[in-house]
Parts: C-alpha cells; sequence; structure tokens
C-alpha cells in the first residue's frame, strides 16, 4: 500500500476550511471525492495544516494510503481538470513508507498579509487584509521577537482541547513592508487553533499603540484568551510551507 | 456644473462589463446606484474604456458632469464604502472644464497575462488565462511588429458599427515572458469591440504553431473576422492606463 503524497494550493475564500464536515464544502471533502471518483475507493486524507474558513494555502501538503499502485501524474491532472484553479495539486508523488502529512511534519510556516493604504487593491483583496492606517513596525517587531521560542501559547489559542498542550515552539516571527504592504510570517513546529491569526491581531494591536509592545510576557503568563489583542480575519492568512526535516532521517533508519 | 473626474479599479469577474444594461450587473451600473444615493442625482458617466463582460481595469478612468459642488474626497470614501474591494475609486478629482473621460482620451492601455505553466496558480487565477504548453516568443514578436501602426483592423473587430471606421493606431504591441508567466501590452489610440482579445488570440496561434507569424499583412487585409485567429478569453485581460496627453494643451487654449 503505497503512501500518496499531494502538495496543493488552494483560494480559500469559498470553502469552509479543510477539515470535512456535514453539508458544508469544505477543501478535504472535495478532494476526497475527486480522488474517490478516480480511484474508485475513498482515501482518508491526513493534512499537515487544517486551515480554518476562508484561509488560503500555497504549500499545503496531503497525504493517503492507497489500495493500489498509483500513477500519480495521471492523479494530479485528473484532480486539476476537476477542481482547478480553485484547487491545484502541484505535485503528486509516493512519499516514503511511514510518511504521513501531518504527524511527519517538523514544521509549518504561514504568511499574513495586510494592505494599510486608504484604498483596497481589487486584485489581492482576496488574500489580504484591508486595514487603513499606520502600523509601527518599530514596535511590532519588538513584540515579535519576544513571542519566538517554546511557550504555552494558550493566550493565543481559539478552544484547546481539554488535557491538551498548549505549548508551542515558535521559531520566526517576522515583519516586514514593501510599500503599503504588510506581511508577518510565523513559522513554528506546529500552531494551536487561530494561533497565528491571534498573534497577528495582537502584533497589529501593538503596532496601531494599543498595546504596549512589552507586554508579551505579560500575555502570555495570563494564559487567557482575553489577554491578547483580537483575532485578525482569515482571508489575510495563507499556508506557505511545511518543512519535513527530521522525516526523511527517521525513514532511512527503518 | 464641475466636472468630476474617477480612477477605477475592477475585479469584472462577477460583472457583465462596464455598459449599464437592464437586469444585468454592470460596472457601470453598480457605480452609477451609488454615486446617485450618494450625489441624490444620478449622474451618467462616460468612461474611457467599455470593458467587456469579466474584463478587468486598473487604470479606468470615467467622468460626470456633476448638478452641484462636490466634496471629491467624501465621494471617493462614500464609493469604496458601498463597493470596495471589488469596484475601487483610487481617486477623485475636479477635471479641467470640457474633460471628457471617453472623448478626451488619447490612447488606451490594456495587458493580457498568460499562464504557460502545466497548473494554475489560485492566486491569480481570475486574472490570467491558463493555457499550459510552450508559445515562441520569437514567432509573436515577429507578428506583433507587423501589427504595429495605423491600419483597418476589421478583422480583429467583432460586429463593428455600420459606417463606423475600423482604422486604429496601434502604437505599442508587446510581448514578454517571466517564469510560466506570457504577458502581451497592446497600446492604441482606441479599440474596436473584442479587438485586444482578437490580437492575443491571433498572436498565441502564431505562438502555438498554428499561424504564421508573416500572416499579418494579409489578415489586416482580408478585413473578415474568419481571417484572424480565436478570440482569447476575457478574463486575462485588464485596462491598466489611459493617456490625456493632449486634453490639458487643449483646456489650457480655452
Amino acid at each position: 500500500m503505497p503512501t500518496v503524497r499531494l502538495d496543493l494550493a488552494y483560494d480559500g475564500t469559498e470553502f469552509r476550511g479543510w477539515a470535512r464536515q456535514r453539508d458544508q464544502r469544505t477543501v478535504q471533502g472535495v478532494l476526497e471525492e475527486s480522488l474517490e471518483r478516480i480511484l474508485r475507493a475513498r482515501p482518508r486524507l491526513s493534512v499537515a495544516g487544517r486551515t480554518d474558513a476562508g484561509v488560503h494555502a500555497r504549500g499545503q501538503v496531503a497525504s493517503f494510503l492507497s489500495q493500489g499502485e498509483v500513477d500519480v501524474e495521471r492523479l494530479r491532472r485528473a484532480v486539476n481538470g476537476m477542481l482547478s484553479p480553485e484547487v491545484v495539486v502541484l505535485r503528486a508523488s509516493v512519499a516514503p513508507s511511514g510518511f504521513d502529512a501531518r504527524r511527519s511534519a517538523t514544521g509549518r510556516e504561514y504568511r499574513y498579509r495586510i494592505e494599510i493604504g486608504h484604498v483596497s487593491d481589487p486584485f489581492t483583496a482576496r488574500f489580504v487584509w484591508h486595514r487603513p492606517g499606520a502600523l509601527s513596525l518599530v514596535r511590532m517587531r519588538i513584540a515579535a521577537r519576544d513571542l519566538v521560542g517554546s511557550h504555552d501559547f494558550a493566550s493565543f489559542c481559539r478552544s484547546p482541547g481539554a488535557g491538551a498542550t498548549t505549548i508551542r515552539d515558535l521559531q520566526r516571527m517576522a515583519v516586514s513592508r514593501s510599500g503599503e504592504r504588510v506581511e508577518i510570517t510565523a513559522r513554528a513546529n506546529a500552531f494551536l487553533h487561530q494561533m497565528v491569526r491571534s498573534l497577528v491581531g495582537t502584533l497589529v494591536a501593538v503596532g496601531a499603540g494599543d498595546l504596549d509592545p512589552g507586554s508579551m510576557e505579560q500575555i502570555l503568563r495570563a494564559r487567557s484568551r482575553a489577554a491578547a489583542g483580537p483575532v485578525a480575519p482569515a482571508h489575510g492568512l495563507t499556508l506557505e510551507r511545511v518543512t519535513y526535516g527530521r522525516v526523511s532521517r527517521r525513514a532511512g533508519r527503518r
């Protein structure tokens, strides 16, 4: 039973997120349906990043165990024929034995895009949060620096599972600006539910002067949703990349 | 009665083109309706480029005669509050007396975007024609060069008005490539109906090897729609810029 890996990009605007839900149009749902039509068996997809409703992906990774041999190039073309351009299989490949898109992933990188000018750009509006008004990058970078590291991110998480750990390793939190576009890049081993959007909303509150740049440690310690800034809207967020650095080594040891 | 000039950008995907039509959602229709709500009088918009259904604009210009004084900055914000981000007023200004967005325009520049790779990009798919397969830029440039100049473009026009001239001055026809993106820029004093998309469809046929690069003169001479290549899809086309070079001089002479 070969494991098939799918590298995906999608415009999340018209989906209720990744995860399959009854009577809702989701990315997992439409993908599994199209795979079922092609393979004559419904696969169960594992995914690196369970994106929320309205969130996009440029470098999502999913995998499934196939019942038999698969011509991955034909599979890629067939799925794209059904779902493109909203959802696109960038690459389909046979993965090393034991590979699982979610469990094997060692890092996820998201980017959040903000337009700060007074007019929104119709050509990027589906993927960029239009929030007119100045933002201080100096302030945002001070706060971002204090968020990097291994912390309990409960304050930046919507409804963690009971008993589940809320400790994550935030490896990178970078703020950049080009013209009237501000971009925030966040990379971690894994993220909690709505964590990136909570981090972004908090940094934006800092940049706008509504929160103190030195207050991040205090917010982390509070372990309460109420301590952090508001959650930034979904449509500005894109899953850019998933890394599997340690997987190949593990696979090699078997 | 001041003349108000509106510089506009829009995503044409969900519109039946610029020109108002009964029971159809058009850019002119939604703009005139929102202006009427703000100004308490319905203006009649003149426009530089009457874009077709599905065609976009990044630098469209419209104008209207106002019944009274207008606070253009307030007008801009009010319209954007109603129509953004699909339609955006980039700038609203009081134009020189006698200015008319359509009649005063001396040049229009369109850009057509083509993705030639095997997968479409979900982030640009609304504005780019996905046409997988190689295109020879050398061949396309030979043909483009023969199209530049003042010619009778009847072969590249859908249903010209009876008796109306089909002579236009094509000032620029450039083909460029970056990665798997091919872009065709066309600038003329004015364009006939579907002229840019007919020129693009013909150049693509030349680039794909279906038409001879040296056949442009013959196609122009034929003065027949059937002689040219197919019409490229609307969604790859964007009106980029309108020029009013001679207008200010004329206005100065009055």
